[in-house]
C-alpha cells in the first residue's frame, strides 16, 4: 500500500499496470476476443467470448447524493477487488464517465484512493472513444433532419415539432438554447433548437440497451426525430439514418476492458444520465461479465430512487437480468447532512445528525427490498468518522434485518472490503425473488404513479391534461408497454432539492413527458431537469495541463 | 491481382492484413514505440523512435482537381508502395480523412483500387479519435469563452469581436449560422456565432504544424479568440485553457501507423483544410517517417495551387523540410475538362481537349520549379485514355524539361508505378535548390501579392482600406513575419471557380483577412469559401450500414 500520496491521480500513476492482456488471461478472456486501445485498455470482441452459465449480479446503489459524496463508484471497486481477494472470480461493470464534466467542478468517475480503476486520465477524457461515436452518430441524425427539410421536407416535417435535438460531450451552457440555420438560403429554414451534453443522448440510453448489433440498429431506426403537421411521428428509420449511425458505433458497442489498481478487470461501457435516461452501463458488458465470472459488481447513477429503481424496472426488465443482491452505500457525513447539518458543519462527531439523517438510508433499504432483492449497507468510512455514528447506521440497519458494514477500501483497497464481500457472497446464494415494481401492461401514467407512490413515497402525481392527452397518443400509437423514466432531482425523494431526509405527502408534478421509443422507455420530467451542464466560475480546465513528460496534470 | 472485385471496400477487404506489429517491424520501429488500436492501427510513441539521419521528401500534388477524379492520394499510396517494391525503404504520410464528407457526396480519403490504406472503414470513421480530439479541444475553448463571459468578462471580450467559432466533423449546414446562449440569464448572453468542420479549425492546423508537446502548448496558448472593445487580442492563454486543450490532445499528437494494401508502412496523421489552412499532414508524422525511411511519400491538399504553395511556403517553412522532389498527377480526363469538355462528355478519345487543358498541368509545372523542385508528371491511368492522349501530355511536359510517366497502380498496386518510382529516385539525388517564395520580412499583403501574382498569375491583388488596416494593426502587434494561408476555390487558378485551364489577367480580391495567431499564419480570404460544408439532395448515408458481421458496407 502507497501512502502520503497527495491525490487519486497520484495513487493510481504508482502502480504498474498490468499489460492488458494480463488482466484478459486473468478474466479468462481468449487473446482472439482482445482488441487492445493503447497499453492498458481493451475492446472486446464478444463472438470470441464462449458461453458459460451467468454469475451472479450485485448492484451498487446509494442513499440520495449529497455534496459530502458517498463513494459509490469506489466501493463497487473496492468490493470488486474484494470478491477477488476472498477467491471468487469478479468481474466490474462500470459506467464510462463523461468528459465535458472533468473540465468543470467534479473529477472523475473512476473511484478514488486505493480502489479506482486504471488508466484514470484515458477513462475520463476520450477513453476508447464510445462517446464520440454517440455523439457523432446524434448528430448525423440531426444533420439528415435538416437537410431532408432544406431539400423538400418530403417527410413533411413540421418544423415546430422537431423533437431531436443536437448533443457535445462538453459543459456548455451557451448551446442550450439556440436559434440554427441563419444566414440565407443555403443554409435551411430557421428554427429553435439547442444541444445536450452526449450522455443525456438516447443514442448513448440505445447503446446501453441494445442486446446486439442487430438489436442495436433497429433501435436507431426507431428513434422519433419529430412529427408531422397531424403529428404523425417521423422516425430515424423514415429519414434512411439508422444504417449510418449503426456503422458509426461499430467498435462503440464493443465493451471496454481496463483493470483495477489490483490487477482485477473491469468492463467500462456506455454512461447514460440517470434523470432522463436509465443510468446504468450497457446491457453487452454486463451480460459480458455474468458469462465470464462467477460475480458482477455493477453500479447505478445517483440514489436507489433514481437509480436502483431504473437499473430494476429499465435495464433487468428489457435485458432479463436478475440481481442476486445489492449493497446500498451510505457515509455517516452523507446521513449527517440528511439530517440537517451544511457541509461546513460536518467535521466532528454528531450523533443526533445521524440518527435524524438515517431515514434516509432506511428507506432506500425499504425500497431496495420491495424489489424482491436482499440488501447489504456500506458504510463507506472517512477519517473523522466516530464509532457511536457507525452504530447508529448499523442499529437501524439491524432494524430492518440488513447488515450495515464499515469499509475502508479507499485507504485500504480490496483488503479494506473483505468483510463486505463475504456479507454479499452470503446473501447472493439465496435463489432470487426479484421482480420489477410493475407489470408492463399498466398504462403508462399509472407507472409513473407505482414509483412516485412507492418509491418516492409521494401522495400522488399529478399532470395536466395535455401530458395526459400525449401519453394516450402513444399508447394508441402501441407504446403503452413501454416502462417510464422518471427525472427528477437525485437530492431528495421528492421533487424538491431541499428537502431531504424521507419526506412523504409531497406530490410528484410530470411536467413533460418524452417518448424514447429506440431506449424503450417514456421520460416524465419532474421539476427542473438540466441537460446540457455549464461551467462554474473557476472551471476545473483551468488547472488541468500536460506536463513535459506528457502525462496529464490536475485531473482530480 | 484481385479482380472483378466491385469496389474499393472489397479490394481492400480482400487482402489480409499484416499484424501492425509486423508492419512496424517492417518500418524499422521498435515494439516499444508501438501501442496498438484496435488490430489494424497504432499510435506512435515518438520518444522510443531512434534518431537518424533524414530521408528524402517527395510531394505528391495535383493539377486543379475537377469533378472527373486526379487520384492523388492513389498515386501516393501506388507511389509508396512501387518505391519499397524498387528496394528504396519509403514511409508514406497521409492526411487522415474528415468523418463528415463520408456522409454526404465524397468516399472516403484512403486511396481507391489496389493502391489503398487499410483499415479503409476505421480511417475513414473514427480512425483513432485525432478529430473528436481535436473537436473537443475547440469546443473546451469556446465554452471557456463563453463562460467567462457569464461569469463578470474581467478580461473585457466584447461579444461583438469573438472570432472563435465551434466545431463539429459533419457535415451540417444548419449550423454554419446560429444565435446562441438563448433562453434567460442561466444561459449567458445571446450573441450571433456558428460551427465550422473540424477540418476548418485552428486546432487541427495546430496539431499539423507543432513540433512537439510543449511546441503544441504554447501554440495553442497564442490563439486568439476575441478582441476588446479598444481592439486588444484575448488570447486561449489568457482564459487558462491552453492546459486543458492540451491534455485532450495528449494521444492526438501522436502519429497514426496503418499499412497499404501491399503492406507497406503509412503514417496518417491530422488533416487540416488546404483552403483556410494549410492542407497537409502533421509536421511531427512528417519528421518521424524521415527518421524511419529513407523516402517520404506526402501529399498536399487541393491542386498545386493551394495545396503545394503551402505546403513549401508554411509547413516547410515552419517545420525546416526540403522537399528533394515533387509529383504532379494529372489525368487525361481532368485534362479535357481543363480543355472546356462537361463531365458527362468525357468518354471517347478527345486529343484536341487535352491539348486546350493541358495549360493547366504546365503551369502547375512551371509553379512548382519556382520553388526550386524537381518535378515528375504522373499521369493516372483510366481505362478509356488513349495513347494518343498521353502523347500530349507527355510533349507538354518534355517541352518544360519534364517528364511525364502513365501509371496504373489503380489498377496494378505498386507494381503499376515503378517507373514513377524510378524516376523519383533519380530526381531526388541531385541536391535540393528549394526555397520558399517569399521572405518572411516581407509585408503581410506582399506576401499576398507574391502568392497571387507568381502562382495564380493574377494581374494583381486588392483588398477594401479596412483589411489593410487590419494587416497593418497585425503587423505593428508582431504578426508581420507569419506567411499567408490563401483560401479560395480549388478549380481555378483564379478566383472563380468557373475559369479553368491557365487564366491570366485576372484580380484577386481579398474579401477577409484572419488571424491564425497559434497555427502561424494569416489566412486572406478570396472569394466565397464554404468552411461548413452541407448535405446533398440523396446524403451517401442513406446507403451505409453494419451487416450481420459487424462490417461497414456503403462507405466508397
Amino acid at each position: 500500500m502507497v501512502t502520503g500520496l497527495s491525490s487519486d491521480l497520484d495513487i493510481a500513476r504508482s502502480v504498474t499496470p498490468l499489460p492488458i492482456m494480463d488482466v484478459a488471461a486473468r478474466a479468462g478472456i481468449p487473446p482472439e476476443a482482445v482488441e487492445p486501445y493503447g497499453r492498458g485498455k481493451a475492446k472486446l470482441d464478444l463472438s470470441a467470448i464462449p458461453d458459460a452459465p451467468d454469475g451472479k449480479l450485485i448492484l451498487v446503489t446509494a442513499v440520495n447524493p449529497t455534496p459530502a459524496g458517498e463513494g459509490k463508484t469506489t466501493t463497487s471497486v473496492g468490493l470488486a477487488d474484494a470478491l477477488n481477494r476472498i477467491g471468487k472470480r469478479t468481474m466490474l461493470c462500470l459506467r464510462e464517465p463523461s468528459l465535458g464534466p472533468c473540465f468543470g467542478i467534479k473529477g472523475g468517475a473512476t473511484g478514488g484512493g486505493h480502489a479506482q480503476v486504471i488508466p484514470m486520465e484515458d477513462i475520463n477524457l476520450h477513453f476508447t472513444g464510445d462517446f464520440h461515436a454517440i455523439t457523432a452518430a446524434h448528430n448525423l441524425l440531426a444533420a439528415m433532419v435538416d437537410n431532408h427539410i432544406h431539400w423538400g421536407n418530403a417527410l413533411g416535417l413540421d418544423v415546430r415539432r422537431i423533437v431531436w435535438r443536437r448533443a457535445l460531450d462538453m459543459n456548455d451552457r451557451a448551446l442550450r438554447g439556440i436559434v440554427q440555420s441563419l444566414g440565407g438560403v443555403t443554409n435551411g429554414f430557421p428554427r429553435e433548437s439547442g444541444f445536450d451534453i452526449t450522455v443525456a443522448s438516447e443514442v448513448m440510453a440505445i447503446l446501453c440497451l441494445a442486446s446486439d448489433v442487430e438489436d442495436l440498429e433497429a433501435r436507431l431506426a426507431r428513434i422519433v426525430v419529430g412529427y408531422t403537421r397531424d403529428r404523425r411521428p417521423v422516425t430515424a428509420r423514415d429519414l434512411k439514418a439508422d444504417g449510418a449511425m449503426a456503422a458509426l458505433l461499430k467498435d462503440a458497442i464493443k465493451p471496454n476492458l481496463v483493470q483495477t489498481l489490483e490487477g482485477n478487470p473491469a468492463l467500462i461501457h456506455g454512461g447514460p444520465f440517470a434523470n432522463i435516461a436509465h443510468g446504468c452501463n450497457s446491457v453487452i458488458a454486463t451480460r459480458a461479465g455474468l458469462k465470464l465470472a462467477d460475480y458482477v459488481v455493477t453500479e447505478a447513477g445517483f440514489g436507489a430512487d433514481l437509480g436502483a429503481e431504473k437499473f430494476f424496472d429499465i435495464k433487468c426488465r428489457q435485458a432479463g437480468l436478475t440481481p442476486a443482491a445489492a449493497v446500498i452505500v451510505a457515509t455517516v457525513r452523507a446521513l449527517k447532512m440528511n439530517g440537517g447539518v451544511a457541509k461546513a458543519d460536518l467535521a466532528g462527531e454528531n450523533v443526533a445528525a445521524v440518527k435524524r439523517g438515517v431515514v434516509n438510508l432506511v428507506r432506500h433499504i425499504e425500497n431496495v427490498r420491495q424489489f424482491g432483492v436482499p440488501v447489504v449497507v456500506a458504510v463507506n468510512h472517512f477519517a473523522g468518522d466516530s464509532d457511536a455514528e457507525f452504530v447508529v447506521i448499523a442499529e437501524a440497519a439491524e432494524a430492518h434485518g440488513v447488515r450495515a458494514i464499515s469499509c475502508r477500501h479507499w485507504a485500504e483497497g480490496g483488503a479494506g472490503a473483505e468483510e463486505l464481500a463475504h456479507a454479499i457472497a452470503e446473501l447472493a446464494e439465496a435463489p432470487s425473488q426479484f421482480a420489477p415494481l410493475y407489470d408492463d401492461d399498466l398504462s403508462l401514467f399509472a407507472k409513473i404513479e407505482a414509483v412516485a407512490t412507492r418509491i418516492y413515497r409521494a401522495e400522488r402525481a399529478v399532470a395536466e391534461p395535455h401530458i395526459h392527452a400525449q401519453l394516450a397518443r402513444w399508447e394508441a400509437a402501441g407504446h403503452g408497454a413501454l416502462p417510464v423514466c422518471i427525472a427528477k432531482t437525485p437530492y431528495s425523494f421528492s421533487t424538491d432539492p431541499a428537502v431531504l431526509g424521507a419526506p412523504t405527502g409531497h406530490v410528484v408534478d410530470v411536467r413533460e413527458v418524452r417518448l424514447a421509443a429506440g431506449a424503450g422507455f417514456v421520460v416524465a420530467i419532474c421539476g427542473e431537469v438540466q441537460t446540457m451542464p455549464g461551467l462554474p466560475r473557476v472551471p476545473a480546465a483551468e488547472h488541468i495541463r500536460l506536463d513535459a513528460d506528457g502525462l496529464v496534470q490536475g485531473l482530480s
